[in-house]
């Protein structure tokens, strides 16, 4: 089951941050860079994320890779993709693809296949990409949503389903209030939501929707694999959020870069301390930067992380949240 | 500019009909498949639809790509939808990938430079995957459209934005009714809707959405290249979506296999019969299997896509629609 793998390496290193592996052919060291072709560009990202993985493997539970930038370059990039995928599944990582998938029936299906489950080739089934847990995108409703559910149940894997993104727009559909009907008022208001006029907003819609899947699906730790992406951005609103999904686990970001603090995320935990993992991109991968050490690019992602752990369990810490049996971290 | 390419093919095949190539190994053709690995699949799917381009590349204007039936099989997949998409293009279509990507800033760009426009590679800059149009989903609101506005805008591309999706549970979070600003009740009035206690499907704020991207970049023709995704298979929404974005053109799935018909559909279109193109894909790449003669799938392709065509052009001269100066069909 999908959740307590996650789970259980989160209590092994004792923190749920999550290093996210988005390479960008500018900003890595150039030295890892041997030609100008998309091949070139799809090794130097394997080099790039193996040894960022040697350096943090042994302190964050799971890495997240945005897909987006290596289907940038094509059949080379994804090749990349894949084998930084398996790297760090084999260096006992959890590894979550942020893709965003969305389609309906079959093509959701083959999605849900082809990212998370087994794909027929002849006699035999075999695992393609083979990713962990996958971001999906909610807007087709349950047509889309279901293929990839079914998949998670046939495979221990699991998904994260847009709810609240971290964006500054993102208020533009996903805060808009929406006319609910009786049954929705009365599921709200029993977690104490104050709803006016028979209105809410469309991400608390989209949270109950999500709920309905993980109460389905629950694993050994009472979580569910059915996740939540949820913006460390947004406090008020993942205080809410945390009440209509209580076992399932948010995937955050926004931390860092996009301006989300510890104390803002913080929300995104239920009080035993678990239900969230924080991610962090640009702000671990490209640490060197700063220093204007490109040699020493996995060093510094390796110290990044350590001060975003610090940040984040000292954070839980402050808010009686830290889970039991973690050791506490001093700043 | 993309509007007026796609325009110009429609002309020139007196048709908006589009064959949408959406290989699955369990259904292609025997014969095609020389092996089991995702490559033998991969080769297979190009066979396969190198013959379907060569069977109707002179009746219609555009394929439409379903890229999760080729990412299904990781690298190989993609190289097979890549080498499609260019023998496509060389044949003289259109070419448009259903991929509904979505992110948001970088990752939106990284998707849109990957897909649509132009990938740095050293010194220089130089296409990717390399479509002509992309549909693309609106969740994240403004942050994840713009900069697929503007890779379209810097490479005469295209986009497709999901805005009423033709499957059954559109309706769960599309349909649902939306509080609106005065001035979004102010445009929409104007335009002859019926607005009650400031309330209105999400989907035709998502329309007021492209509606203002594409009055912003329009082609020669009075077309802009920013489209929207509007279902088949609902007749009363697409009329008004038809108002809402006068000069987007609208990719209609749900034709055929989803249960859409002709006549459902014309409310798609402007009055001059241009405004939105139909894609068909397994009522036409799988025509075979109802005559049992898998040696002959690209002639039954051909064939399906005639009948296509001559249902659409037939339903849109009924309402007096079809274009000036195109041949009329008789059945």
């Amino acid at each position: 089951m999908a959740a307590d793998r996650l789970l259980d390496r989160i209590d092994r290193k004792q923190n749920p941050c999550i290093v996210g592996l988005d390479p960008v052919a500018e900003r890595i060291p150039k030295h890892l860079i041997s030609g100008s072709s998309f091949r070139d560009i799809g090794t130097a990202f394997k080099r790039f994320n193996f040894k960022i993985i040697d350096a943090v493997h042994d302190i964050v539970p799971a890495v997240k890779l945005q897909i987006a930038f290596y289907e940038k370059y094509g059949h080379e990039g994804l090749k990349a993709f894949k084998d930084s995928v398996d790297y760090a599944r084999a260096k006992g990582l959890v590894v979550i693809e942020d893709g965003k998938r969305n389609d309906i029936g079959s093509t959701s299906q083959a999605y849900a296949e082809g990212h998370l489950g087994k794909v027929r080739a002849g006699q035999v089934k075999k695992p393609s990409l083979d990713l962990d847990f996958l971001t999906v995108n909610p807007f087709l409703g349950t047509d889309g949503l279901d293929p990839f559910v079914k998949v998670c149940r046939e495979n221990n894997k699991g998904i994260f389903i847009l709810v609240k993104t971290s964006n500054p727009s993102s208020g533009e559909f996903q805060d808009r209030m929406i006319r609910i009907t009786g049954d929705e008022r009365k599921e709200l208001s029993r977690l104490g939501l104050d709803i006016e006029d028979n209105l809410t907003e469309l991400y608390n819609l989209v949270a109950l929707q999500v709920n309905k899947y993980a109460q389905a699906l629950k694993g050994r730790r009472g979580y569910s694999p059915i996740g939540a992406v949820v913006g460390a951005t947004y406090p008020k609103q993942s205080e809410i959020l945390r009440k209509i999904m209580p076992d399932s686990i948010f995937l955050v970001p926004g931390y860092g870069a996009q301006g989300g603090s510890a104390k803002d995320l913080v929300n995104c935990f239920n009080s035993d301390g678990y239900g969230a993992v924080v991610n962090s991109s640009r702000g671990i991968i490209f640490a060197y930067e700063k220093h204007d050490e490109p040699e020493r690019f996995a060093a510094h992602a390796r110290k990044a992380a350590q001060s975003m752990i610090m940040d984040i369990c000292s954070a839980l810490d402050s808010c009686g949240k830290l889970p039991k049996g973690w050791k506490k971290l001093s700043l």
